[in-house]
């Protein structure tokens, strides 16, 4: 089948979650049909994709020989074995610089803290002294984090109360690099998506407030209820920081708005789930231009098609139930956009989101809201 | 894979042309994966789909087994075979009746006049003398046409001036089943897209208007530039053909503007080339009520996203350059939506669309026109 695609876009994507799914949906609108390397026949992507291989991301190397540009949409690769591969000449895009930042977050700090973005404090914890020391002149609560991802829903953040909690937290991961973080008052939670292009160019798509239960991304919505020096100071932010790892694709710089102003939590270097929304919401989806970018074709506008913009996630509920068999319910009600994953229904899984464009955000979150509910076959 | 699919939305496609590959994408967003029944490999819906048979449409019974509900997007199927099966209890959507009119010409004209819809004069052609008959009534130029439809670009419509070349079409064209129409003096082609669920609830897209070059449709505009008289006419006339035939899913009636008012000229039973403009341009694309009718689904919203909708086919050229060799220049003009098939280019194939939202329907156009060179690698 790879013999009838254009030699120019043998596009491999490292990963077959919906993050995947949705970059090849992307894909396949533009004439192009990536190839995925899957680990699982019931992955997201994999479910909806021809071109698949199956096997562990260590495979990377065969795999790229397959393709003239491969990118990836989990965390989990071997960056050793992608920096060998680059030295060889594979084009892998965001590249090895950028995706060790995006990938350890110990080294993401370090890199930050050099350049100058405002971070929370943090220490790596190479033992229990390191995690006390950095309580005692931070105070509890600390946030404990793994530094590399992990597969699926395994958990990688811990806030811990007291001494006796951060031991148990350092034991049961004790194979894994940790670091520890100064808790942070947090008013707002606030994603900033950039595409850019090879050679600098680059777009902001409008910024996005995301909010949370237990950690868990339930409710994205843009605009973000912050002012507008707030919202420029997010988006140059985003622009310093692409520029300074030299970025290509899409990356989405999770930040929190605290009591002493906006920091860095997290660096992505792929399509994020907070950008959900703007597959209706812009003219160009972060997963086109995501597309777009891996391939160095020009990027597509981004703003905003509605005043309000939301997007709830469909999270599996205790039940189990799925989805699919409530699309009847869902769909009734009008004036949504509903997207499923076709994963398997699981308790706290990502299963879909639902999208509602609208001239006012708290009528759309509440119908966004109804059709999530739906979805998980709650009375609505 | 097909085990990881909830029972209840197993659907089936026959057929893997871009009219598939576009309803492919639109089931996948609601997380269901149809199975196609392709014929080539390189079909365009084959090339971004995970799960297709590859047959002769004649292995249909096989096929259905699979399925939960079959629908398909071209017109080659065999009625008897269709009819059978459905006797047996296989739900084929829109079901065999509304598929006879559609499929078959011939018995549309016939179902038409009897249930009083307004065609043009017709009859059918068994051999030269029927053909001079009718002339002789309506005068040269006639319209000669293939009761059924043939595989890809096939020509199926003639338009003689004298009966020497009526006598070459027959000639050349003697095994098939043809009809001959009085030759319309047509001010405008319009299209009325409709979408039904089982039981009857429907819902009308804004009217298109088709403009056509040597009978390929080349442009689709949004809303049509008829008055509102003509278009509610038009919109009523699809409703009671709906209704007429219980159709199920989207049908397009393709109506004529003649100066003795509106014509029925064909009648299609699935999504069609002048919906394309439905994916950005409405809150539900064609393609998205076509699955959800299928599925028994309720419909979505189709109303106009911007004051004009305008769509350009991407028609190979004939030096059969390949449009995703140019995404690069016709990405790089700014506020459109490129899609491509994935097809091999050919002179005179359908290789893809650009649809473009705007205030202004002119200059909608004009930026259709120009990134459609691109594509085909003509000078902007």
């Amino acid at each position: 089948m790879s013999s009838a695609l254009p030699p120019l876009y043998r596009l491999g994507i490292v990963g077959a979650g919906q993050i995947a799914r949705m970059t090849h949906q992307a894909a396949v609108k533009l004439g192009i049909t990536p190839r995925l390397l899957a680990e699982d026949r019931g992955d997201s992507a994999a479910l909806a994709a021809p071109d698949a291989t199956f096997g562990h991301p260590d495979a990377l190397a065969a795999f790229a020989e397959y393709c003239e540009v491969v990118t990836f949409e989990h965390e989990r690769l071997d960056l050793g074995l992608v920096e060998r591969l680059e030295l060889q000449g594979t084009v892998i895009r965001p590249g090895a610089r950028t995706m060790r930042v995006a990938f350890d977050k110990l080294y993401q700090r370090h890199v930050l803290t050099s350049r100058g973005f405002p971070i929370p404090a943090f220490a790596e914890v190479r033992g229990p002294d390191d995690l006390f020391d950095f309580a005692s002149s931070h105070g509890y609560p600390v946030v404990i984090k793994a530094a590399r991802a992990v597969r699926g829903q395994e958990r990688a953040v811990w806030i811990v109360e007291n001494p006796a909690e951060a031991m148990r937290v350092l034991a049961e991961q004790g194979g894994r690099q940790l670091l520890v973080e100064a808790h942070q008052a947090i008013m707002k939670e606030l994603v900033v998506l950039l595409a850019r292009r090879p050679g600098g160019f680059s777009r902001t798509y409008p910024l996005v407030e995301v909010k949370t239960n237990d950690g868990i991304p339930i409710e994205m919505r843009s605009p973000a209820a912050v002012g507008p020096r707030v919202a420029a100071e997010a988006r140059q932010l985003a622009i310093r920081l692409a520029e300074e790892l030299d970025s290509v694709g899409v990356i989405a710089v999770e930040l929190f708005l605290s009591t002493d102003g906006l920091l860095i939590n997290e660096i992505a270097a792929r399509p994020h789930n907070a950008g959900h929304l703007t597959i209706e919401g812009t003219p160009t989806s972060q997963f086109e231009n995501h597309v777009r970018a891996m391939l160095d074709l020009p990027l597509g506008p981004t703003w905003a098609n509605a005043p309000a913009l939301v997007t709830m996630n469909v999270i599996g509920g205790l039940e189990g139930t799925d989805p699919v068999n409530h699309l009847a319910e869902a769909l009734a009600i009008e004036g949504t956009h509903v997207h499923l994953y076709g994963k398997r229904a699981r308790p706290g899984r990502k299963l879909g989101h639902v999208t509602v464009l609208s001239d006012d955000v708290d009528q759309a979150c509440e119908l966004a809201r109804r059709v999530e509910a739906a979805l998980n076959g709650r009375r609505v």
